[in-house]
């Protein structure tokens, strides 16, 4: 069922890893998700391959470009993706479209809307979503999010609600 | 991808569910996962059944036929079952050997090594990983434990090491 | 010793109180206090007296002068005010020197490094610093801040330290 | 006012200290109070001074002799202890018959209901108390717990409610 083939947890920041520094701004700290696995001490291989330390509205396409790069040239199949949730869906969508060489790994985006760092947050949980997803899933891009697994393409963040719902594409 | 058909949450008590009482002791409190839901907020419909309120290692086979027959009549085809680690095999076992009503049936088991009240536990990230597997698989019963989803009859727990691992089967 | 005379918790906002907001943002939430107090179970009375809802860079003379009347208005001669670090001192300060009408009172201010919605966070020691002074002290102005209690004017906050220490005034 | 003079934290185990094995069983962790102090960064000297690691009915009267002689020894004169709820009261009452040799000392008792290692609990805000006691009062021997701080002799615990009250001696 699950082959425990080794899994790359790759992060570049967001909501997830942020701190409250000692001047009383957020700023993005250590990668959360290491913090979480080393609790929950998975019986899958993990490497963690740290890229980015940015708010997600501050990441650029010369970034992304580098995240396609760093993704690409990881032996691994399964990728977990920590990101944060206000561009996820984008960077997700530049993986995909500039991404042919990525044909064969599973790659799963997650984040979290309440920081780890946070007594009651959704960091744990969404992790933990990935992961099975990342096991589970045929070659392709996907958001775990909201305690649901989505296709890249068809999912967005309903910013009022602060949840990741289907993307309706009306009709003509 | 994930078709957001309705999961029934079915609890049973287990260390998840743990706290600590006002006379020293261990007991059985209200169901962990639904305040860990609350703040996921999940965008698929989710309804909770409390069945059972007990340390898995109390549970007989009279408590897993009662579980048995509440999970039979769910009109859900996703179940998630949240459960005390020590027996979670051997109710997922009977569930498997007594449940042909239940062959259209997805049934995630899951848990936590340290419950969920604590301020560092694996509670989040396993109903994380029991919520993605319960979505994305086909019928059948499934523990998803220690970062991974297994099938029932492949997976065993290493007490020692409070993981659960692939049920090596020793060859002749 | 400690007479169980009633404690009013007077509020004010400051980093004690932030949480994370859906857009990403800080904000100024439910006094934190209460909630922390809610688990202590004291049992000396306490009432709640919510009166600002600041961040304490925010707090404007005007904001003390309401302060001032309202800790004035209080039956109570033990007045613990949560508070802001940033402007603490200048909040107990403007108290001091308008308040001869407050010295039969002794009001304790407290406060936070780190938001107490945060796992890790010192709001609840110093709240505790702050019960305990505030029981035990005569009439006075005080900061319970850093592990210690401090007379009102003889307490600066080293802000690349993140910590209250005495107020060293340089000799002639 | 808070004279910074050095304080000893003298650890002995209890509910403070309790973390959740492997095994589902509560044992008694490393201090507590070490780890809430790191988080406060108090701007008093502390020094940890691990005496004990028991549930606090296990503890016996050899071990409050040995207690009574590593707090003896101790050049502090202001010591704070953690100890079990159960018989912090017996503990306490132990070190004032047996010791004169401690009346230049002020000692002060802290507990804690809830353990540390939950993400709800009275610890960090009963240890804060313990800190402001211990460096406000005249030499003696104190509880501090449930938002007060009591004089030995004069407080008992009220074990239905978990919490610390009044010692009412009934008048004749």
């Amino acid at each position: 069922m699950t082959n425990p083939q080794p899994i790359a947890l790759v992060t570049t920041g967001g909501t997830i890893d942020k701190i409250y520094s000692l001047t009383g701004d957020l700023e993005i700290g250590e990668p959360a998700a290491l913090e979480i696995l080393s609790v929950v001490r998975p019986t899958v291989p993990v490497t963690a391959e740290p890229v980015l330390r940015k708010d997600s509205l501050d990441i650029t396409d010369d970034d992304r470009q580098t995240l396609f790069e760093r993704v690409e040239a990881l032996p691994n199949t399964r990728v977990v993706i920590t990101h944060g949730t206000d561009t996820m869906t984008d960077t997700a969508e530049y993986l995909r479209t500039h991404g042919t060489a990525l044909a064969d790994k599973t790659i799963v985006f997650t984040g979290a809307m309440q920081p780890a760092s946070l007594r009651v947050t959704d960091s744990q949980f969404n992790l933990g979503t990935a992961f099975a997803a990342v096991q589970l899933l045929d070659p392709g891009i996907y958001l775990a999010m909201s305690g649901r697994v989505f296709p890249v393409g068809a999912v967005v963040k309903d910013r009022d609600r602060g949840q990741f719902v289907d993307l309706v594409v009306p009709e003509n």
